[in-house]
């Protein structure tokens, strides 16, 4: 049987995201391409004392069915975190949690994209959340982004243009590892307050601020036009696939009714896993350590660029997050550099994916996987195939 | 703000499932109403001790991110077990974990379905699955469903007509209980097979059956056009949200890129912690205990029919899973029946909403989760509220 696929499924784009992951375990493959936290933080001990605790604790229901918005405890304990720590109100009835936040953005897309309605996007930005969007057929157009976040009159201009959803990380942003100003945040917010275009403020990385939360969140200054996703793969465990939403109330009704419709309901049973855990974890002091395990490989793995790189490439230091964007001359393609690099045992990824348009020079790095050892034979890998795509580069350097 | 939502979020069918659950679940409230497993057969210690051991054994990169597929030890055993036990040849690279087989209807729709589709559907049928597929605006179209399955002339007709896919559940269907007979489900396939129909071959109560499968997978006759799900959901928890679904090859590599798309992975923890489960388990005892407490819970419910309600409503005798299919009198309306009963303290389903066409006098009951007092106390108002409803029925009865 040869069937075609439908209009949604052909339209979706590619991501080499996936694909990565399998290259980069392929055996003695190091990698600094994939969007991996680091596993070894991860606190086994703890994690599979709640999984055995909540189950014989609950007793059966907790195995049973639950509700389309996800576990009520766990919805109560996120909604207090956001009238606290975020800045924004919110009561468990606006919050709703997910199979990863990938689930957030699907669902964003299905309840306000129309084939061929205008969508912004961050050029570069998150593919991941791109190929989701993608299925519901928009067009994209990018709003360049820099150091200090966001081009805000190439976003002003797409809302005019009637822009029906922008996607935005404001917090050391995927692919790039920069934040938004806070003047770009409140300019941000000004546009899309009062505008038609509902603003996807996702906070992936936003607790992984090296110096604490790298600024104020978006939705706590338009919060009527803004969804914030979170998702807990970044801090307790991806495999969990815990991500959650806070909508405004105008919506909740309509997001949990279509997301019933695709899912049923989200995994509760390890929801309840993670709100046992979180009740008996010193959520700060977790989080420190997360942001200090971090920080110090970001730094090592700069000073290892220093070492290695500087004479091919530029690059940027972070303020948190896993991911530094790494820049070959200008004119120059960055896809040599990939498949070079893939040939001697290095995975990274390349940045022209992440685009709207350009950035064929650049490639996006993860410091946080890759151990301290597998950094600096890496940065072997990877210096040898800058020289050799460099045209500028001496020969015998 | 006020944003009007898409056409495909605006086209979703309204469904009582959550509704009724919610209703079920108020306090006093007996429900016969759910489609909820019993949950004093979940395995408690057992999956607790499973939970702890899996995290602990594996380390951490069972609680790091996987592969959009699902967990391959799962995908390995769920293989074997369609060679085994299903009559149809799979390997790993046809399997396909979910978060529920919720998510395998909403892959399926994604994948075939163009807005204005035609899709065949049984008369009545799952309505968890239409109100999934409603997203990616089918034609719904009917086949009638009976005791030895669907009108197969009804299908053909559908198939010429250029039905884009079929939706079917051939063993104790939700909601009638009924089962496709051995004949049927070869006329089926023989339709299906050669055509450019896909039909979905929900196998949610397959495992069920009070004497055993059922009858042969349909998949085993025209594989190369059929998609099988199952789900743990019924057997082990509905909480940890694992679905899975066999593909033919021509359309695995689709899949699972549009699955990526929509949610990046499945919940890898929660199947590594079933799969932990399964393999110290004999599965054969586990899933005939599950049997025969279903069994004799259907007998002392239909009993108790029979001893309340056969002057009022006619019933089938299911052969397994967990829905007896009520019928009052033809030209009576089950609605009153079911908010004659809301009011009373018992919730039951209303069939209509099951249904393309016709439907009106008809009511599913769940056998398999009140309690032997909750049936007693769920029957007593039941008849009552037959009672009021029935033309027939002399005052003072």
């Amino acid at each position: 049987m040869t069937r075609s696929f439908s209009v949604q499924a052909g339209g979706i784009l590619d991501s080499f995201i996936m694909q990565l992951a399998e290259e980069g375990s392929k055996p003695g493959m190091i990698s600094f391409a994939t969007g991996l936290p680091d596993s070894s933080l991860f606190d086994l001990e703890g994690l599979a004392g709640s999984a055995r605790e909540i189950v014989l604790r609950s007793g059966k229901e907790i195995l049973q069915y639950g509700s389309t918005a996800g576990y009520y405890p766990l919805r109560e304990r996120l909604a207090g975190y956001c009238r606290r720590k975020l800045g924004f109100d919110a009561s468990p009835e606006n919050i709703i949690l997910t199979n990863g936040s990938q689930e957030c953005f699907d669902l964003v897309g299905r309840l306000f994209l129309n084939r061929g309605d205008l969508m912004a996007v961050e050029n570069p930005g998150y593919l991941g959340a791109k190929q989701c969007f993608s299925a519901y057929g928009p067009r994209f157009k990018g709003v360049d982004i820099g150091p200090g976040g966001i081009d805000v009159p190439g976003l002003e201009a797409l809302v005019k243009e009637g822009a029906a959803l922008f996607y935005s990380i404001p917090n050391h942003q995927n692919p790039s590892g920069y934040s938004y100003s806070d003047q770009v945040r409140r300019e941000t917010a000004s546009i899309i307050s009062g505008s038609d275009c509902v603003l996807v403020e996702d906070d992936a990385y936003g607790e992984l601020g090296f110096s604490g939360r790298a600024g104020r969140t978006m939705k706590s200054m338009a919060p009527d036009n803004i969804i914030f996703t979170g998702s807990f793969s970044k801090i307790l465990s991806p495999a969990m696939r815990i991500g959650w939403m806070a909508v405004p109330g105008w919506m909740a009704g309509q997001a949990v009714k279509t997301l019933e419709a695709s899912s049923l309901q989200p995994g509760t049973l390890c929801q309840a896993i993670a709100e046992d855990y979180l009740s008996k974890t010193d959520y700060g002091a977790y989080v420190r350590r997360l942001r200090k395990v971090y920080r110090g490989k970001m730094e090592i793995f700069t000073d290892l660029m220093e070492d290695y790189l500087k004479d091919y490439v530029t690059w940027n230091i972070p303020d948190g997050g896993m991911f530094i964007w790494m820049k070959s001359p200008e004119g120059t393609d960055a896809m040599r550099i990939y498949r070079s690099c893939i040939e001697k045992g290095l995975a990274v990824m390349p940045g022209e994916p992440f685009h709207i348009s350009g950035g064929k020079n650049t490639i996006r790095l993860n410091f946080a996987t890759p151990s301290e050892e597998q950094m600096r034979a890496g940065m072997k890998i990877l210096r040898s195939a800058c020289q050799e795509s460099d045209p500028r580069a001496k020969s015998g350097l």
